[in-house]
């Protein structure tokens, strides 16, 4: 069960100026489940996206990095659930772009104005008659006020719908954001098996809007893993519509931090919510490693914890076996870590220093910890002013079920 | 259960001329186990160590390397289970001297002749009342014929002992081999959770030996990994004792190849048998990367197959939910990689290529070779001429279970 999260009600997730929002039940996998979603944007929005990394990249996520580079003005997503469209070679490619195309048509736009996503399982070709069929259904009930819906549309293995918004002043001007997010294993930085919609009405410049995206997901996406697999489709879309009555914001205007700060926040909330709602989840954990000489050890270390199997069951087993998380500490690769002057703590409380267990540390305060549903690792490197923070949560017999039984 | 592995018979775990095992149950952690051994070596005996690189090492094997430094000859071993006395500070230390004095003193030889080991629960310091008890106990019962007996003292969550034994002919002498494993969570190379113990009554000369353990060790338990954790107390101990009665071996000698064969063999048996006692294994995978650059991008590929929990589960289910693996190869590192011009095949079955499914494959193939318990999964990369091969397990519901429930 996620990690206290629940799917949020449909007035909490307020439209954006400009955006609409359409899905249909094109039984792209399986029957009666929203699986096609269509967003559209007005003239003159600016979009910046950010993906994954993974050498295997599905087709729609090479289409998306073409169709953004082309600069035409980005008007439409198209968002499948049940097939990836990934390690699909030429045939994914060509399936990808005739999907741009029958949503260019059916909104007399051009097929560079839109931007294609896939997800589900891999290797395997899209049913093109089924999502062919599934986008006018989709463009025939856009509306501004379909968040919850276009959330809903885009879950694969999640429990609960991912969304939030935000308001804020700007110039006197409400500004709106709201954002969603699917996800829950595969789940690793560079980025999370995840995608993400995030869209605002704010004016912005489109130099200033990938700033704030690369932000973002430093912030944010970059820093959950559940199993620590990277997916070949991760993808996160920020949308500006212009349409709230701003100045256009660029990087030296009065409000930019606060709106970047507002559209991180949403980000953060969204990638949070993926952990918590991660395959078989019960805990969810902050591994906050400090005082490192860099960041890249300090994520290392996160990571190192973040990853270890054995640490994972032990928290499903609440069980304070901090031996573990010692013993992860100690194969994260920092060559020089001088163990005997490091502090590891669980929640507040001191368990290990000097290389050993704290003198002042009993089990029972650990167990406590244990116990709660959002635990906080603290480790201390003393070696430098670094910090990072990973978040990721525990591993359950019901992780092991659910993706033995995916395809099932 | 463990994965076509079954206990060795006794009679098939030869002697060694000059070793001598004794065993001695000292409810270190559990009553009515055998928890703690003592082997003997005659004087003039060679032993090499190699020991885990995690930073967090337990306290015997920092004295177990002080010890093979200080070169004053190696007579005895020390193992206990139960407790790894391993992030236990200066305690630790102490602790693991003085467990080598016991043992010094049962035998009438130096604290610095002997090898101290620890396996079990890290964080908690050993208790040494019931340790020192068990030393004279052990020693008591020194046979030659002990080898199944010390194979079952150093098992912790292992199902079955592991043991094996080899006999080849140097200048007409007969030279025997019998080693014994342990180990099957937090397993990864550099080394696996194991201790491992061979020995040989060869006259081998000790750059020789150190020589052999390189290379044994970087094809056996250098390349199997069950849940990526690398402990705080892998060693792997190759000892000879020269009562064979064959003219000493040194690098250059025509038996050196054919001797260092063969104890790679019985190391490689024992690793092995490490994965195919995995925590809740119920398949055995060999991941062999071809045709890489170099072998080190080659076990990249490799590691990141054999660590995916989703890999891992997927096996479990025999799904061939073969995306997974091209996800993993995708993320492995390879920044160059040409995803369209490599091979995945699964057994003998080709599955995919030029980026997608190879248009040969049904997927009832894949699913038959995902039926079997020993499954090959070979990536052709077509970069270069270098290979790497790593031997791993699934992941199960018995997996989490074990480490859930590891200390109660």
């Amino acid at each position: 069960m996620p990690v206290k999260l629940s799917a949020p009600a449909a007035e909490t997730l307020l439209p954006v100026k400009g955006v609409q929002l359409g899905y249909a039940q094109a039984h792209i996998r399986k029957p009666n489940r929203k699986d096609v979603l269509v967003m559209t944007l007005p003239e003159g929005s600016s979009v910046s996206g950010v993906f994954t990394l993974n050498r295997f990249c599905a087709a729609p996520v090479t289409v998306c990095k073409e169709h953004l580079q082309q600069g035409k003005g980005i008007r439409a997503l198209l968002v499948n659930t049940g097939c990836a469209n990934a390690g699909t070679g030429q045939q994914g490619l060509d399936d990808a772009r005739a999907s741009c195309i029958a949503v260019a048509q059916a909104l007399n736009i051009s097929p560079e104005q839109v931007l294609p996503f896939s997800t589900g399982v891999i290797l395997e070709t899209l049913p093109m008659e089924k999502l062919l069929a599934g986008i006018p259904a989709a463009v025939a009930n856009l509306q501004t006020d379909n968040w919850l819906n276009a959330a809903e549309a885009i879950m694969t293995t999640d429990i609960v719908a991912k969304g939030t918004s935000r308001t804020l002043t700007i110039d006197g001007k409400t500004i709106t954001i709201t954002g969603i997010s699917k996800g829950s294993g595969m789940i690793h930085p560079n980025m999370a098996t995840m995608l993400g919609y995030i869209a605002t009405d704010a004016a912005i410049a489109q130099s200033a809007l990938d700033a704030i995206i690369q932000h973002a997901v430093n912030k944010s996406f970059n820093c959950i893993t559940v199993d620590g697999d990277t997916s070949t489709n991760d993808s996160l879309i920020l949308m500006a519509t212009g349409q709230a009555g701003n100045t256009q914001i660029d990087e030296k205007s009065a409000g930019f931090v606060a709106l970047r700060d507002a559209l991180t926040e949403v980000a953060i909330e969204l990638a949070q919510a993926i952990v918590r709602d991660g395959e078989g989840a019960t805990k969810f954990m902050t591994i906050q490693v400090e005082a490192g000489k860099d960041e890249e050890e300090c994520r290392k270390v996160a990571y190192a914890i973040a990853h270890s199997p054995l640490i994972k069951t032990a928290f499903f087993a609440s069980d304070p076996n901090l031996g573990r998380i010692l013993a992860a500490i100690g194969y994260a690769g920092i060559e020089d870590l001088d163990v005997n002057t490091m502090q590891l703590y669980l929640g507040n409380v001191l368990v290990a220093e000097k290389g050993g267990r704290a003198a002042s540390y009993v089990e029972e305060q650990g167990a406590a910890v244990m116990k709660e549903s959002d635990i906080l690792v603290r480790v201390v490197l003393n070696r430098g002013a670094a910090n990072a923070t990973v978040w990721t949560c525990d591993f359950s017999y019901d992780y092991v079920k659910i993706n033995a039984d995916y395809r099932s």
